[in-house]
Parts: C-alpha cells; sequence; structure tokens
C-alpha cells in the first residue's frame, strides 16, 4: 500500500499575537525561496560576510565575530555557554523567569558550578544583587536574559557588562525575545556575548540565531580550538585549553567556517542564512529607532487597551518589555476559554504561561512584522469580544480607542 | 552613518552537481514560503504528526519515534549520539572516511570510550571485521555512516543492525548522503537510530535533520530524562540514567516534545519543517522505488560519461554510492582550475575532495532534483570542454552520448 502523502501545505492565516513565534515578514519568507548555492560558492561567502556586516549594528556592536548558528534560538544559548565554559568553571546565572532556569539547566549539563542571583517573577534584578554576587562567587562568567518572555519582564543592561569585566568576568546575554524590538547595546553595555532569534521581533521564523562575540569572548574560546581530525589544516592551531564539550556548537570551529579560513565544518543552512540577512535588512531599512519606537507604541497600546478593558498588567511596570505584555487572567475567567475563542472566532493567537505563571496570565506579544498599530486594535477588539462572550463585563468600545490614543501619543511624542 | 543594507538576494542560478548541497525542489522553496502557525496550533501539531508520518516510510520503519532535529545533518548525528551515550561508555565505530572520523571526534567529545574498525578510503568495512570487534570490544553502541560522500562509498548494512543485537549494542546509521537517493531500511536492517539531512538526494536545503528510533533506543533515552525545571511536569518522571549532556540535543525532551505530551522545549523551526514536510512529499509521489532507480541511472551515466572521457573513476566498484562519484584528477591538470570554469563559464558547481584525496579527486554529485538526465549530460559535456581548455585530451563527443545510452539502459532494464 502506497504510504499517505497529505495534502499540499496550506495552513490558515492565523494573526500571531503571543510570545513568539509570529508571522514573518512576507518578504522574509520571499527571500526564503531563493535558489541555493554551494556552501563555498564565493557568492556564498559573500551573503555570509553580508549577514555578519548587517548583524553588528543590530546588536550595537563592532565585533567582527558576528554570525549565525544553525538552530533555533536555544542553539544559540548553548553554543555560547557550551563554548565558553568549561566543566568545573563558575558561572553566575541572572534568574528572574523560565530562561533564566533555561541557562542554569544547559550549564549543568557542561558541568560547570552554577550560581544564582535571582528575582522573583515579575521583577528583575538589581545592578547592586549582581555586583555583591559577583564579590562573592568570582564566577569566570556572568549569564542573563535580556527580556525574559516567561514573566515579560526586561532585565536593565546598563553598566551591566563593565560591571562584569571589573571582577574579571565575561559576560554572555539571551537577546532571543529583544533582537530588533528593543535596543541592544553590546558595545555600550560592554557585553561579551549576545545572541538571539529570528522569530520575535525580527519577523524571521525560528531556525537561526544570531550570535556576537567580543574580542576577549573569541580568545577564550580559540584557546579551546580543536580541529577535526578529518579536516586538520596546517593553519589551524589546536589550543591548550580543554576541548569544547560539542561538535556542533563548538564556535572555535564555526568562527573558522565564517572567516577567510572558511574551514568545512556544518553545510550552513542557506534558505535560512538567505531570511536572517532578509530580516536584518528590513530591520536597517526601518532603522533601529524607528523600529523600537514602533514596538515601544505597540506595547503601550496593548497596555492602555488591557487597562481600559479592566484588566490588570502583570509585572513591575519600570521594567517591562515592550513588546510582550501579561495580562492577569480575572477571577472566574477561563484563560484557555478565551484563548480558544480568540483562535476559533477571529485567528488570533495570544499566548498563557509557564510555571508559576500558568493559568495566570495571558501573555499578548506585538512584534516584528506584528507590531503594528491595526493588529494591537484588531486584537483589542476580538479581546473585548471574547471576554464578555466568556462572563467579563468589558467596556464596550473603549479599549480599541484607549489603544489607539496610546500608539499616537507614543509615536507623535 | 546609515549602515549599508547590501541588494536584495539574487543568488546566481547555478547548477550545484556537488557532493551536496544540491539546488533544492523548488516546491520545496515554495512550501517554505507558507505563513507561520503557533507551535502548539493544532494545525502546526498536525503538521508535526504529518512530518512523522511521511518520513517513517522514507527511513524503511515503523518506529513511533521518527521527527526532525532543528540543525544541519550534523545536529542530528550529535543528537543521536549524546542521546544514546554517556561518558565512559564504548562505542564502536565503523570508519571508512571524514564522517566516520566525525564520528569519533563527537563522541570523544561526549567523553565515550572509542573502538574503532576501519578500511582505507574508498573501501568499506567487511561484515566480519565488524563481528570481530564486536566480540572483542563489547560496545554499547555501533555507529556508521552510510554513504561517505568523502570517499564516495556506501557501507552494506544488510545484517548490520542484528549483527549489533547479536552482541548487545545497538546500532547507529548517518545516512545524511542517502537518505532519498538510496536505500533505507531501518526495520529490515535491525538498526536503531538513523539521521539525515535534507540537503542532498531529499532536494531540499540544510537546516533540518530528519531523525527515527526504535523502541529499545527510546528507551535507553528516556531511562535519562530530565525535564527542565522552568517547564516540570506531573506527567513526566525524570529517569535513572546520568543526565545527557546537551540540552538542545536532548532528544528525550524532544520526543516528548513530538510526542502528544508536548513539552514546550525549542521553538520548532516551522519553515524548515514545511520544507522538510514537502521534501517528503515529492519523495513519496514519486515512489521511493523510482527514486532509487532515478539516482542509480544518475550515478551509472556519470561513471560511463567520465570513463568515456578518459577518466578514472575512485573506489571500490562494488560498494560506489550511487549519487556522488569520485573522479581521479588526470596527472597535469589543475583540478581547481576546472573546477572554476566549471564554474565560471557552465555555471556548475563540481566537489572537491578534502584529507588525503584532497587534490586528488573531483566528486559529482546527481541528487534530488539534480540527479535528472538532462543535468548529467550537461555537466558532461561541460566538463568534456573544460578539460579540453585545461589540456587533458577528453575525445570529443563521446562522454555525452555513453552518459545517455547508461542512463536509458538502467532505466528500461
Amino acid at each position: 500500500m502506497a504510504p499517505e502523502v497529505f495534502a499540499e501545505i496550506d495552513p490558515p492565516q492565523r494573526l500571531l499575537m503571543g510570545p513568539g513565534p509570529v508571522n514573518a515578514h512576507p518578504r522574509v519568507l520571499r527571500a526564503m525561496s531563493a535558489d541555493l548555492l554551494g556552501q563555498f560558492d564565493p557568492e556564498m561567502t559573500a551573503y555570509m560576510n553580508e549577514v555578519m556586516a548587517l548583524y553588528r549594528p543590530i546588536f550595537g556592536t563592532q565585533n567582527q565575530q558576528t554570525f549565525l548558528v544553525d538552530g533555533t534560538a536555544r542553539a544559540g544559548i548553548e553554543a555560547a555557554l557550551v563554548s565558553l565554559v568549561a566543566p568545573g568553571q563558575t558561572v553566575l546565572v541572572v534568574d528572574f523567569g523560565r530562561f533564566g532556569l533555561l541557562l542554569g539547566e544547559i550549564l549543568a549539563r557542561i558541568g560547570a558550578r552554577i550560581e544564582t542571583v535571582s528575582a522573583p517573577w515579575g521583577q528583575v534584578v538589581e545592578l547592586d544583587a549582581i555586583e555583591d554576587a559577583l564579590k562573592r562567587v568570582r564566577p569566570s562568567l556572568v549569564a542573563t536574559i535580556h527580556g525574559d518572555t516567561s514573566t515579560t519582564m526586561a532585565q536593565p543592561l546598563e553598566g551591566f557588562g563593565a560591571l562584569c569585566r571589573k571582577y574579571g568576568a565575561l559576560s554572555y546575554v539571551d537577546a532571543t525575545a529583544t533582537i530588533g524590538g528593543m535596543e541592544l547595546a553590546a558595545d555600550r553595555w560592554a557585553v561579551d556575548v549576545v545572541s538571539g532569534g529570528l522569530q520575535k521581533c525580527l519577523g524571521g521564523p525560528s531556525g537561526s540565531a544570531p550570535i556576537t562575540l567580543s574580542e576577549a569572548a573569541a580568545e577564550r574560546i580559540f584557546a579551546r580550538r580543536h580541529v577535526e581530525r578529518g579536516i586538520v589544516r596546517d593553519d589551524l592551531d589546536d589550543g591548550e585549553g580543554p576541548r569544547i564539550g560539542s561538535n556542533y556548537f563548538d564556535l572555535a570551529m564555526v568562527m573558522d567556517y565564517w572567516s577567510d579560513k572558511r574551514l568545512n565544518h556544518h553545510t550552513e543552512a542557506t534558505t535560512m542564512l538567505y531570511g536572517a540577512r532578509e530580516c536584518a535588512r528590513i530591520v536597517l531599512q526601518e532603522g533601529l529607532e524607528n523600529r523600537c519606537a514602533r514596538h515601544r507604541a505597540a506595547g503601550r497600546a496593548v497596555t492602555a487597551g488591557a487597562r481600559a478593558l479592566g484588566l490588570e498588567v502583570f509585572g513591575d511596570h519600570r521594567h517591562r518589555m515592550s513588546n510582550v505584555t501579561g495580562l492577569v487572567i480575572p477571577a472566574g475567567v477561563d484563560g484557555e476559554a478565551v484563548r480558544r475563542r480568540m483562535r476559533e472566532d477571529f485567528q488570533i493567537e495570544i499566548g498563557s504561561a509557564f510555571g508559576p505563571l500558568q493559568g495566570r496570565l495571558w501573555r499578548i506579544g506585538a512584534m516584528g512584522y506584528n507590531a503594528a498599530k491595526h493588529k494591537v486594535l484588531i486584537t483589542l477588539g476580538a479581546l473585548e469580544t471574547v471576554l464578555r462572550a466568556e462572563g467579563f463585563a468589558a467596556p464596550a468600545g473603549v479599549a480599541v480607542e484607549a489603544a489607539l490614543a496610546a500608539w499616537n501619543a507614543e509615536l507623535s511624542a
């Protein structure tokens, strides 16, 4: 019997207003339909070099080592940590949500000694608390999340990298949920390594992780260089440091691949690279400041609209992410029933929450191509209807107007 | 100064007749332009289930655990090995080329005890030699490459898995270079784990690694289950075994993600999944037997044409891959000059070689969408012109005819 082949691809056109993934910009998807190139074709390596150049301003850096890891955002995190941290080394984790826990989880598997400085979900960690921990722990690396979508909080990073350097530590920031939507300033923050993903504010599909590394970080990693036996070359000396625990995530080899040395490591995911390149072009054509302002306007509009509906906005208001907003599910309302009606009646996806916030929050994202005035307004209008259908007395007609006013106030300010 | 954004994507239309990547089937690229879905959207999880069903016949298996690893083919290899092998366990590596060395390289980083049974580049390893090693070494896993593009050899696998089981070992096969082009028979071979990639005979872009695992392999991995703290659930018990050394490649969590449990691990690379799904649909619509026959015809045609040009075909002829053919560079001919003229004058890419074969071979692939009669003929015609331009006395007009005759003989047989 012939195996079933199913129908051609034809997903429903959902409006993805959750914490990500969001709808990709159509230009990104079109760029991904370009024909493939051989991995060492001069046209391909030229595209790789352009990708490096395009992501430097997005990370706010001049770092030479700025490239893509072939995997989802989580692959970028693990590549950074497994390459930077040898077993037994001490790492200070700044933990204020699920993704802080993830850093610890990955580091435990690497065999790092993990120390943590935490804040409750919905708050961020004070720089003073980080400094106290640095003094006490003397880590070789400090790792933090920038925007943790699980709590919708954004850790302030002004002064963060410089503080780590003061105590002799390198620093790592996971910017998956903020890259392309909130300012990244790797050089000004003096942060050593920042990684991200395409599927949130960059407006692309999941599956490629942009990353940038300072010279100090690259040096630490090259000290652990160990080229595969099958492709050993005279011009690449192995380092003295302990071998990196992963081949795929060995950023020494990946950096050699992205350099003029063109070491033959993995086969670059060409189509994802085309997509990542187009995401970056769109960001830079819009301009980073305009783009951050647009995300800020979207966040203000969601917040204003939600409050007009009578909903409480979650978390420490001084440190909320602009691009994902947590709304407290009112007592007596079935959060999953609301999400289902949003999806089935309006083709709009909004997010639920994890861990201690599970069942307590909805999360509304307005990111990348979806950080658009009309999409925020449509979402709030739909939410108003759905809330009333689920028995919550949302006032009629005020949320959309409040959101529109907030959007306009922000962008004309 | 505004950062440079470069031009829109517009790669030259190369004909990729090297060892991969090759040109993707246009249907695959078009499928990848479909709009995104949320990762737990019922339409998305339905696509995930379809992908599982589509890849079972391609792997020749009924294994429930058949899914995608989000990364290039090498990510699939590392995910399999790091999940199957704990530090200190003994693995027997069947090594007959660069990718056999890669298996050892990855295993060394995992901390495995590695034993090797080798053949010189251009040969394969006899089953008897594997049995001798099994008796001597008593490994917990035997790992091999199916088709090693570095040497163009295909390891025979009839009886391989059963032999491993006889000595209490699980077995792993890397089928990156053969999946969708040469027969895979995971169940008949009694092999426990097989992984692949899209960018060769499946006719897709690099960046997604299909994998299948037997119940025994899944059991061994679930014994090492350790769910992340941020997403712990009552219905997922941790195993007793040592924690898997990678979070991203933890196939226990990835299997829980692809099951009805829908554990929130990474954010599935949706666009790559659409592409992987379309690759599989195309393969099954053509039919596996027809597809293997087409790749065989292409390989016979390349071989016949190359010999008619006066070139020597590399390797043990009983065990050559059908989809990649090694041609010995004749004395006095500059191999790289030939490749450059092929690219610049004909927009055709053919491959060079690695390690001990560097500078000694060209490698011509005819895979997936490019395992087509006219593409093989065009390539041989171009090679004839280029060889003469580089001073090699290739006879005029005979290679294309010989290739055409070989193609027709194979497909009418």
